[in-house]
């Protein structure tokens, strides 16, 4: 089966991949890997750079005993002028048993999907969706508070443009959980009701930041240097409108002293920045798993 | 032994790579794949980009159980001034097991190949030799008809600076086919008869297309947008010429409306282009296993 | 444990390193590899381009059965201003067994080992150290003359941003040898007592050369083509005043004509430059495998 978006997935696939990834949680914290996709060839084919999450997915792959392949396709064919398609056609014809696509584009990894024999993962679209972050943020998210249902998740930042905003605000409510999503208003999506960062903050049980790109700051925001992290950022003084135990998230990679204040990533309690990294490796061989069963 | 041009093949070895190749390409459509060359090194050594030929080979190795381990040498030290003999003598000390090598000079494949112990399989040299692509554009004829002996193949485009053009017009005549080449005069090498397109299509079994650079089309052709196609490409039209059975190839990466009509591309009747891609993981297998047998 | 300078390893770290390395050595020169690392995940971070360390480091994980995954941090998240603190946190919590780093900046593989709960080998840190070298240097020389004790080693050029001479001139001491350093004034470190390329030179067993950046020919020495040979290069000439059976010596990438005469490096007599290169592979694989043992 393809990962393609959260929609996509079923209320039973989806707790499948929960309860696997704490599985492999469990496992790689032991120092345990698998070999149970031992031969398989899964080729990760980005058309954006990322360190953490191809890292991930190549992490994923190796501990499962399979061999990851990695394409990036910023300096080939694709240069030349070939479609996405035809690359597709190309890939295809090699008979990877999995791919693991990222593109800039909304709805390329569909346009993939719709032409590869093997299942087909999204690692990130454009604005669209990024189905594996919104997933392994659920398992962190009930790694520490055990439930995800009835849990109130504010994220904060750009909205508009954030894949990470979009999986999320699919995926939790299909778990239970209210989202409520604020911004600056330029970076709100159009139509959207707009909170003030503190009206979503207020009550929260997780307030999960998103990354700001400088290039926005200035030209959609005329920020200033430090003005964002007062106006929109998650400090000190905003994280005690939240529940006393609120948990801090962030996809990473963060702008200290951006959009969030250096200290509150820093903080053994309330920071699960590098949880969220580790639920990553182990959510992700999960959905290897999972598209290369169904 | 080396694998560095077609002149280098014997008959038998020829033969035993289409033999093999249609083995591996039988096994891979039956999902299976190998553990022959379990332990060995591969260093793929690519100091040109290249999306279908690099994943190709690093997909053959897999499908062998072979570590593939890829050098792209466009960031590397030759930037810093060392020769190519002196990075295939650092690449010789770390006794790899084979060397697959691609290089924008002629003849580098061969320079490396005096100076390493292992095994060396040229995968593309300037406007030499490609010879895996003639050996897998071999097999798939030989996949489609049956055979290669008595068959007309037309190869268009620009002839000069092709060397997938170079390697073909060696080996298909050697395994009885007639290879007529044409393409635009400024593109066709000093001192070759002219043979119109339509001339060169005109009863083939066989239309081979190559990529033009879309640099040389403004630069050598002084070529309007769509011109070229009109001119020199494939249209449905100028494939009426060629036999009722005709089938189409292109090495890739296609520029869609430049060399070919994207309907020909896509023909599931006509175009091997995809079969190509296929059989160029099963031969490639087939080269790697000869050369490090041989 | 960690390898991250010449000082934070004991004398009978080194002893086991030479040891295990002069073994894989033999092991490699016979054909054969190891599986003793197997299912053990390799990070290869490099914040700077390398070819033959780069390769090396990965054959070395390859010949031990591990799995090197490799990441090229210049197009990655650090460009989009994550911390290195943050970068290597990511990178902890997907729980690799191992990560090697190369850095522009002195003493960031010992950041990035402040928060690793895996083992970090410093592949080499901006003007600082580059561990691993001075080891496979030592055992190079160790291999020719049967022993370190007693002998004498120059090593010439730009003393003052080598990480290579800074590693081999703590390393090599504690072996027994003497080191001479010697170089153009402007690259000497400051302090330091000047010897010219000639006192260093005369009788030593060992001359080491180091490679000399183009930029730095122009901007801090005023170089005119082919003047640094003459002023501080091996020149035949310069080499006689070393011992008759004198070796030399080169980390790589070599400038021929420039820090060295090429028929110098060719010399099958003289030059240890590829044994380097091979020790280089045999040596990681012993720092591999004892920093994932102790």
């Amino acid at each position: 089966m393809d990962l393609l978006s959260i929609d996509s997935l079923s209320d039973d696939q989806i707790a499948t991949i929960l309860d696997r990834g704490q599985h492999w949680f469990d496992q790689l914290r032991d120092g345990r890997s698998s070999d149970a996709l031992k031969g398989k060839l899964v080729f990760n084919v980005f058309y954006e750079n990322s360190t953490r999450t191809a890292m991930s997915f190549a992490t994923a792959a190796h501990r499962l005993g399979a061999s990851p392949q990695f394409l990036s396709v910023e300096h080939s064919s694709v240069k030349k002028g070939e479609t996405l398609e035809d690359t597709a056609r190309t890939l295809n014809a090699m008979r990877p048993d999995l791919i693991v696509i990222r593109h800039e584009e909304n709805g390329a990894p569909e346009r993939v999907a719709a032409i590869m024999r093997c299942p087909v993962i999204n690692a990130g679209d454009g604005t669209n969706e990024h189905p594996t972050q919104a997933l392994l943020d659920a398992a962190t998210i009930r790694s520490r508070f055990g439930r995800i249902e009835g849990l109130t998740v504010a994220i904060c930042g750009d909205i508009r443009h954030s894949r990470v905003a979009r999986s999320n605000a699919k995926l939790l409510p299909r778990l239970g959980a209210t989202v409520r999503l604020a911004g600056p208003p330029e970076l709100m999506p159009n139509g959207h009701a707009r909170l003030s960062i503190e009206e979503a903050v207020q009550g929260a049980d997780v307030v999960m930041m998103l990354r700001i790109q400088r290039e926005r700051l200035e030209r959609d925001l005329e920020d200033r240097p430090g003005e964002y992290l007062q106006r929109y950022g998650l400090t000190r003084e905003r994280l005690t409108l939240a529940k006393p135990n609120a948990a801090v998230m962030h996809p990473g990679p963060m702008n200290r002293g951006v959009e969030i204040e250096g200290q509150i990533a820093d903080s053994a309690e309330r920071s699960l920045i590098e949880l969220q990294v580790e639920y990553g490796v182990a959510v992700r061989m999960a959905c290897l798993e999972l598209a290369l069963r169904d």
